[in-house]
């Protein structure tokens, strides 16, 4: 069993670094706090006598040696970054969790036949550049190395110029490591295993995902001498397709979300008619086509909303994946290690998308969830117990050891 | 008759000062081009031999002396700062076109009773520090100073520091002067005019106004993960208060206007549902018990909306005032004014505010207003012609020299 412990005092230490308004962590991709971040996971993958790469997209690649150094390594892992007013969990469980199993069998002198590396994916989070699970997704071979260098954030940056600018771009070709299995260890950020009391999520499938990213033209005229018949009100599209948006999600309930995260109001002052708004939707469910109906309905209704009003359309995909099947071989380590530990468990489907779902494309993978308070992430007062992320790294571990083999 | 050519080289003069992204201008209050533009006016004033008097709003009050000294002066007026993405002539007009009168007169060499005194407000456009008219408002009386030195821009400044940093604090109390009658001309702001083919509009009444400042309180958690029936969505709750804002303005037609101009959605990140936004509401129209029944009517049906979402609402008032008639002496000075030049005319409202509206509660006080191409204004396309401009400031030279009596 892992050091519970010594995970929660290395959780508590790196969400010191960039912390946030509300107790929580701001710990943007390329940022200067990712950047500390990063230096202090260094550290203690120096510490645990881990071996560093990097690759272009920064993603850290920390390797504990086998006995036969030509096998196949077993990676674990997640990502160190975290949304604008994010939890201290979310991703970081996953890297440190890894970290621990890794100390765990430092301590015991345990010895795998396969390497195991322990990952922290680059821009997991895709909120200050789009799309989420950036760097997986060029390992997985989904996006060009190029165009995740080009990706901006709003103010204008670029992901390849950030990079650069915090010393993080390695010399590693992206996505040449070959892995015998792929592990990833996360809170749930849903509400299931909690309300039920189970102690571990076996995330058999992933939801699938369309973010559109919406742009409406209008005119940017006087809200008080610009007659009613004579706007083109940019603003009122958007709202009337946050409407169109939240009823396509609840036409196929339970099993499908959609909500509008990210909206921008251009000129944005009290006695202007927005000429401009930028907003993008997120649509996900677990099956499929009901993931394509989502996207249909709204490309068939939303231009009709944008003619009504006068505007002029765009529609652009911002981020993108299909609902995922997880390997049934890893799936059945993590059930059989939380089935020999004595947690309590069920399998799950995973709400959100993470680094898993793109190497599941490449190699066996599978993910173990841990439940969260009120199934609140995103949020600042994201929060689990110690418990919690113990059970989790426990499960990690069991299912990582049976799969490198002692 | 005014000069033309010369008003328009200085409009074009003025409007190199904070240019904006699209041929129009960015010359918000208390900013580094604010303060350019107030520097070169005083240039102006002082080569026309005006004497300048600041108060502690900043408002710039240039005067040129009457043969009976102290007798009342008449102002003209209008203010120097813009929108964010505003026009060339909005505000600057009315204070260029006062210079020019006082160019005119100097010309000609003509002297008046009365001393002329032309202004430049202080935050006209509330943009950046709500609410509009500010400066004229202290003046009216209707604010107190205190209380507008606190009012804080998107950052978190203060009026009072950022009026200190430009350095132009002045050390007149506010409201002290006392005017003979107080003129301004601007643009329309809106399309009756040039639909009609008119060239002067004589403002007889001003619109009434609510500015409401909503604040939606509900929980950011993850877009994905988040099941439907636990959402407390903000951004949901903003949509469907623009609809019943638009349907509130719909209700009144043709004499009301209604919309949302300035959203901020927090933390405003694709995968996270909006935990709390921030917007306001701008409600018009020129009749007193139509403006308090749109007001009534969003404060009954608005909560409803939360109350369904399961989000928490503040409702405050970010500017008011109730509609105006315009004094009828003044307003005849305008009219005559206009029919001696033998341009054509109509009676007009003002969709708009203006600082007119706030001095009128004090003194005598009327508008001119010319026509502007479709009656866009608030946007960097905002257009007007030379002729157009020049009827104007002719119509401000006649009224105002009749009220100042050669
Ligand atoms: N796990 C997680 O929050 N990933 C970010 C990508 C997503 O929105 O699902
Ligand atoms: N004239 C003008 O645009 N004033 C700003 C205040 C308002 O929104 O009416």
């Amino acid at each position: 069993k892992v050091n519970g412990d010594r995970l929660w005092d290395s959780i508590m230490e790196m969400a010191r670094i960039g912390p946030g308004v509300a107790g929580g962590n701001n710990r943007q991709t390329l940022t200067d706090a990712d950047k500390v971040g990063r230096e202090l996971f260094q550290r203690w993958c120096d510490e645990a006598g881990l071996e560093m790469g990097v690759d272009k997209m920064g993603t850290m690649f920390a390797r504990r040696e086998g006995t036969d150094p030509g096998a196949l390594p077993v990676y674990v892992g997640s990502h160190l970054d975290t949304q604008p007013t994010g939890g201290k969990y979310d991703g970081v469980l996953g890297v440190l969790g890894g970290l621990e199993l890794i100390r765990t069998l430092n301590d015991l002198d345990i010895k795998t036949k396969h390497p195991i590396v322990v990952t922290n994916w680059t821009n997991e989070e895709g909120t200050r550049f789009a799309p989420a699970m950036l760097a997986s997704g060029v390992f997985a071979g989904v996006h060009e190395l190029d165009w995740a260098y080009d990706r901006v954030d709003a103010k204008g940056l670029k992901f390849g110029d950030e990079l650069k600018r915090i010393g993080w771009v390695g010399d590693e070709e992206v996505g040449t490591r070959k892995m015998k299995a792929f592990f990833e260890l996360h809170i749930e950020q849903g509400p299931i295993l909690e309300a039920e009391g189970k102690d571990i999520g076996v995330v058999t499938h992933g939801q699938g995902l369309w973010w559109l990213q919406v742009t409406l033209t209008g005119k940017d005229a006087h809200t008080g001498s610009t007659p009613m018949p004579m706007r083109r009100n940019a603003g009122l599209g958007m709202a009337r397709m946050t409407e169109l948006v939240h009823q396509i999600a609840m036409s196929h309930q339970p099993e499908a979300v959609g909500a509008i995260g990210h909206c921008d109001v251009y000129p944005n002052s009290r006695n202007v008619i927005p000429g401009k708004v930028v907003f993008t939707i997120d649509f996900r469910t677990p099956h499929q086509e009901v993931l394509d109906a989502m996207k249909a309905r709204f490309e068939t209704e939303a231009p009709k909303i944008a003619e009504e009003l006068g505007l002029g359309m765009e529609i652009e995909v911002a981020g993108h994946f299909d609902p995922v099947t997880f390997d049934e071989g890893c799936v059945t380590a993590v059930r059989n290690a939380a089935e020999r530990l004595g947690y309590s468990h069920r399998d799950i489907v995973s709400g959100a998308g993470h680094d898993a779902c793109w190497i599941n494309k490449l190699y066996p993978t599978a993910m173990v969830m841990c439940p969260c308070v009120d199934g609140l992430s995103h949020n600042e007062a994201e929060d689990i117990s110690k418990e919690w992320a113990t059970a989790g790294a426990d499960v990690l571990l069991h299912a990582v050891v049976e799969t490198a083999e002692i």
